[in-house]
């Protein structure tokens, strides 16, 4: 079988992923562990190519350091980031394939990937967890207007006192609640949220969504920005992090927002100034904040959204970077990056083209290249 | 204009309702609060009645029963339910009208008002908060299939373990989700599943829905309980309490549960054996159990369902009885009880058909009379 193949023997996979520890033996479905690695280990070898797999990525002498300079492929996720800088990159003298097992590749540096080595190719598993996020976005966003979290502190403490919560519990229906951006996951969050009976469904994106699907879906498109916040109840962030979007959601755009508004943002910690959402909340500006992302990641210990809270003590559903990395989604991200890796190392090169970032030394998705 | 009435002048109205304290100051809109009085207060005297409002509801020296004894009306809710058992109806002898502000009745022995007074008119303001349940069953639902919980205490704690978290995550798309009964709540809880995709989406009643709207959520009946249960990831039950449903979620029905599968419950506590809960998510049978209803309530300190968790120790979603008592639904409850009490004080007694439980000595609806 292999002889049809024009690639090289013997490539050299480098796979960073999060430590399961007991948990990966205690769950085989945890695929996306150190210790399960796609489930790619076995498939590799038997054609003779080589894996190194770990979760050390930190600091100028770490195995992610040492290890890259002579692979050919690497592949990394969202949830524990190798940061592929252009000082990484500069040092990967064989690289040639960046694979994110997930979505999301701005942890790698796309300008200097497009001048490494003739250009590299960068590949995400599209759509491998947009559904896991968009749930996530619904959960927080029900989460937060309905004060669960302060709620079920009070029951694990052994209190009851109903009103200190129903203080700042509303139901979503007849709120507005508008997205930044509208693509894969914001587009499935408005579906979503569709039969909750909300006042308004808006959206602010570059690309209008056709009129059909504005109807169908009973959305409206707000062409600025700032004109959709100041409507919104509940802000939703699904846009991609890059140079444009890095830090947008600063303490003056926030300030445009509704007084006792919630902010979820599964997209990228970068997107918000952590500082200016830990100070809104501080103040009551928002009433909330939720999602699943920080920058850097994993997030330090005194990481302000960590505990930040609104002035009756509630409005943080911060978690983990963990909404794109259900069991399911595991399941559907492996097997993406593997049928991205047999392409490549069959030497079909029969990439999906929605899984290209960047491939012969330019963007090849308007996400990432056309805002710059 | 009170010239128009048949009503005897001076009624005396006894309200029963949770402490609001600081919180009821700082929220006016804690309508629901013994501070705030559904608002009620000077519309009630300036038209010569008396009103006595109490949260002093356990014991037979409570608030509650002291003033029970000439009270022409009673107002109670569920969230801090008065309990009025045949003894206190006993002693009630001035009694005419009980009002639950709020949905479910089952605080009242409804048998026992039947014979009280030549029978008492029990009545709800039914249709006020349902939405308020239904959003809150649907957050429950994906609180515990996303795991948020544990993840949530994790970045409190300042920890960061991805895959112990992610080890019992799974989307709810594709889930097999069921509910016991598909009255109001039941109904607009599968409507606001179907954009989510999943597998099935089941119901169990005795009550059919017609087959147009069986098509239009995408539902089906299944006619036995335990072969719906079985097929069933996520369960949940929105049903009223009465007698054929309590203790009805014992150990043995929950064996017939799939292993691994999530009971949410939101209509009462007493429902489910809440010891025979927690047996079964202890180990790992119900992978987590979540809701708002106790029995009784306040929920002692030391009720098995504050703490009780799965073995990877996550999987409890429980808050105290909150759902239907946002600030958006207790406008909508205070603003249906005062709707009630004008029609009973004004001698128009014109009820919405829908909110009489039991009138004229008889059962008034099938939700509680017909499966004695």
């Amino acid at each position: 079988m292999r002889a049809l193949t024009t690639a090289r023997e013997k490539v050299k996979v480098l796979l960073v992923l999060y430590d399961g520890g007991q948990h990966a033996k205690d769950v085989p479905g945890l695929l996306g562990t150190t210790e399960n690695e796609l489930g790619i280990r076995k498939w590799l070898e038997d054609q003779g190519h080589t894996l190194v797999t770990t979760s050390d990525k930190e600091g100028a002498n770490s195995k992610f350091d040492q290890e890259l300079v002579d692979a050919e492929v690497i592949i990394t996720t969202p949830f524990h980031p190798g940061y592929l800088t252009a000082e990484r990159l500069a040092k990967a003298k064989n690289l040639k394939l960046c694979i994110t097992a997930g979505i999301g590749s701005d942890h790698v540096d796309l300008n200097a990937a497009n001048k490494t080595n003739g250009g590299l190719t960068v590949a995400e598993v599209t759509g491998s967890n947009v559904v896991s996020v968009a749930e996530h976005v619904v959960m927080t966003i029900l989460v937060l207007i309905r004060n669960f979290v302060p709620a079920h502190e009070q029951v694990e403490r052994g209190d009851w006192d109903v009103a200190a919560v129903a203080k700042q519990e509303y139901d979503l229906e007849d709120k507005v609640v508008g997205t930044v951006a509208v693509g894969r996951i914001g587009e499935r969050v408005l579906r979503r949220l569709k039969a909750f009976d909300c006042k308004k469904l808006l959206y602010f994106d570059y690309q209008p969504l056709s009129k059909e699907k504005e109807q169908e879906i009973g959305c409206e498109r707000v062409e600025d920005l700032e004109e959709m916040l100041e409507q919104c109840d509940i802000v939703t962030i699904n846009c991609p992090l890059h140079e444009n979007t890095k830090g947008m959601f600063n303490a003056k755009l926030i300030s445009k927002m509704k007084k006792g508004s919630y902010l979820i943002n599964t997209a990228r910690g970068a997107i918000v100034v952590k500082e200016d959402v830990a100070a809104a909340l501080k103040s009551g500006h928002l009433a909330g904040y939720g999602g699943d992302v920080w920058f850097p990641q994993p997030a330090e210990r005194d990481h302000p959204l960590r505990t930040a809270k609104n002035p009756f003590g509630g409005g943080n559903a911060m978690v983990p970077h963990m909404s794109g990395t259900s069991l399911d989604a595991q399941k559907r991200y492996a097997d993406g990056t593997k049928a991205i890796l047999d392409s490549y190392l069959s030497g079909r090169h029969d990439y999906r083209p929605e899984d290209l970032i960047v491939h012969k030394g330019d963007y090849a998705t308007k996400a990432y290249g056309e805002r710059k």
